[in-house]
């Protein structure tokens, strides 16, 4: 199952048949939303905004060039779990903005003990709402998980793909759209559901052109064995891609729907301290925004939010005392730090210099390559490989000014963004489940 | 000099005369604001709001305790300077907030070219408005500096006292109310201001309780020889104790003001990698909005803006990938890094214990208290001070989990917050600059 390198976005969104995205503005005029967008970039704390902002501005245009986040933002949101800390995972983050409901680290739509709460995918459904999720995640990884499914723990991927899997009546799932990755946990040695959904009507998918010519829902897409590659080792467009076609399909079905939608590997590039991966990703998330923008503009009845579970790594544009963050040194960097180390941990120590010049494209010191090319001499590939890895983020972050302070997940408020009708009420500081609380007043059609 | 402990905010406020905040609200009956609170938050990047709200929360009650920020949060600001940097420091960050123009690292209210740049503070005199400023540094540092005088360097502090002190014509200066640390700036060596401001009809006064008996602005405040001590060191309220007799006397003065405050050691506290001393300075700010919201409340024409210069010192709640942030610890330490040092490096080594278990007053372990002990070693006593504020450091940042990248700023975006008439012009993303641009708006009686 091969990832194809899928065509820029904006030559995509033309292709997308213009009927297919006409809508009867006359049926849902209305001051309340009847369509939600709900983005999350997971791990994307304000930092990630700072430094996509810098790594991708236009330095050749006075000033700094805007990004799809600037008109949208409207206030920031704290995250704590219900839990014996202020630092909370992404699965009791999802949670929390899934059901409204805090909980433990791990838990995938349960609160603290254990009980399942109704998430607001549930409640759309109820309403008649269709509801559907993208992610360049496994679409059984925490946060997709949290929005459709109750387990007492994240790891449970099998466990995940199954409640997906199972209808929750004939012909019928607990979703509309379903796109992501997750290819292997949904074909397994004990169990290969793709072909019985497929038996009982739902249109499944493991190709990104596939997409083109679905026309029926509901909708598997799993693009992956589990996560989609990281955008910049892959395509920035894969996740605006897979967007473009949930708002085609959503939009087909000519009712209300909820649409979640998360940018999964900021938080995976956070966890690795890597940088350029993560204005990566950033950017993929900036493009994703850019189609929702325009859909909005076609249907003014939908409501978009965008926030964050939580941020990562303890990110920041500064480090050592140095007055200096270079933006234009991330940009130039080619691989993700994950890549680069799988590729070299099998190549000849004598090529190593080489694919750096071109892949981490780094102006560096003799003591920097030195620290670079120091990791040939481990004999055991793991031990390599691991070697490689810790070179790689000391030195972009030294070379780059970026700060990091951790590994894991920090307790810092992310941001919360909003545009469409009761984006007001998205505004300032608000806790996460506040957001969810008024979400799902507007599925169940109150004033939030 | 004595610097005289002062009462509680809350008793405080009730002791100024009711008659004193009375306020003809007929005579300024507008959509538009006729007085201007802007508050500067330095160094106070969103992490500093995070940390603070979840170290000061009352444990004994159910969810988090409501902070003075939460209800004026609107959006966020880049901070980037005119430099060959992302990063700005003090100066140019104040100068963009005051003037409405980037500069370079360093600048005093002039531009890139040295040029002097008109101050909201300038503007605001020319219509007529009385004008203001108080700060938890010297008066003559770079925030309340870049607001009313222009020098190419910040560190020119004795020009700087000097600008201040120059009359603009008989009997009038370029503030009607200034009060904070820097008295050795205006009493020095080769010029002592002090008795000179006085026969020239200005208020001078250098304890805080004299304030309490000044009826006649004019008025310069100096009370410390250059910053006032830390809020964790001294009392909290003393920002909120000037922010109030500045209020009286502004109002008094029945004019439109603009008022500057400075919470100028959020920003140093950073600098020295000191959490506790952060949010004890983030809780002088706290008590200061108290004061100031409920002046709004008396006072409805009055537009209040709040942002920071920068963040600093890398701030993180998470390190080394432990999903921790311990708000409870951070809480208990009862002496800043820098006043623990100072004292410590005089102490005979065997105290050193008794005085960490008192003013650290962190659970600590054999290993840790070996770190801390260690630096009595030292013979020379420059050297012995260094070792022990690394000691401190690195324990605290340690034990309540708090991660830091650098002794200097960042590039992350910071807060945005405001209430009051325009107070919608101060939402979603701005630059710095935007934040100014819309004040002097304001000021010019123009709609933002
Ligand atoms: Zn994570
Ligand atoms: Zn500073």
């Amino acid at each position: 199952m091969k990832l194809h390198r899928i065509v820029a976005a904006s030559v995509l969104l033309g292709s997308l048949s213009t009927a297919a995205l006409a809508h009867d503005e006359h049926q849902y005029e209305a001051a309340q939303a009847r369509n939600i967008i709900y983005v999350i970039g997971d791990g994307m704390g304000f930092e990630y905004i700072s430094a996509y902002r810098y790594a991708f501005d236009d330095p050749s245009k006075p000033g700094l060039s805007a990004t799809a986040f600037d008109d949208l933002l409207k206030g920031s949101a704290t995250t704590y779990p219900d839990d014996d800390t202020w630092v909370t995972d992404s699965a009791a983050g999802a949670t929390a903005l899934a059901t409204g409901v805090k909980s433990y680290n791990g838990a995938i739509g349960v609160d603290a003990n254990k009980h399942p709460q109704q998430t607001l995918m549930e409640l759309a459904r109820e309403q008649g709402w269709s509801t559907a999720a993208v992610s360049t995640s496994q679409v059984t990884h925490a946060t997709p998980a949290s929005f459709f499914t109750h387990h007492p723990s994240r790891k449970m991927y099998d466990a995940i793909a199954d409640s997906l899997a199972t209808p929750i009546a004939d012909g019928q799932w607990s979703f509309d759209v379903l796109l992501g990755g997750g290819y292997d946990n949904f074909n397994r040695d004990d169990k290969n559901w793709l072909p019985e959904l497929k038996r009982q009507g739902m249109t499944v998918v493991t190709e990104f052109d596939q997409l083109d010519d679905v026309q029926q829902t509901p909708v598997l897409g799993v693009f992956a064995p589990y996560g989609l590659p990281h955008a910049i080792d892959d395509d920035a467009a894969r996740l605006s891609y897979m967007t473009k076609h949930a708002l085609r399909l959503l939009t087909e079905r000519r009712k209300p729907f909820a649409l979640m939608i998360e940018g999964s590997q900021i938080d995976w590039c956070g966890h690795a301290n890597d940088i350029a991966c993560a204005v990566n990703e950033m950017h993929s998330l900036n493009l994703t925004l850019k189609v929702i923008k325009q859909y909005l503009k076609a249907h003014p009845d939908t409501l978009l939010v965008v926030t964050a579970d939580h941020s990562t790594g303890g990110l920041t544009l500064g480090r050592d005392g140095i007055y200096q963050w270079h933006a234009e040194r991330v940009r130039n960097i080619n691989a993700s730090i994950a890549e680069m180390s799988r590729t070299l941990v099998d190549m000849p120590a004598a090529e190593w210099r080489e694919y750096l010049k071109v892949n981490l494209a780094l102006k560096l010191s003799d003591e920097q390559w030195q620290q670079l090319l120091q990791p040939a001499q481990q004999e055991d590939k793991k031990a390599r490989q691991q070697a490689i890895r810790q070179a790689l983020v000391a030195v972009t972050a030294k070379v780059t000014g970026t700060g990091w302070t951790t590994s894991g997940h920090t307790a810092v408020d992310v941001p919360v963004l909003a545009a469409g009708p009761g984006a007001e009420h998205f505004s300032g500081y608000m806790d996460n489940t506040d957001i969810a609380k008024a979400l799902f007043k507007v599925i169940g059609g109150q004033n939030p």
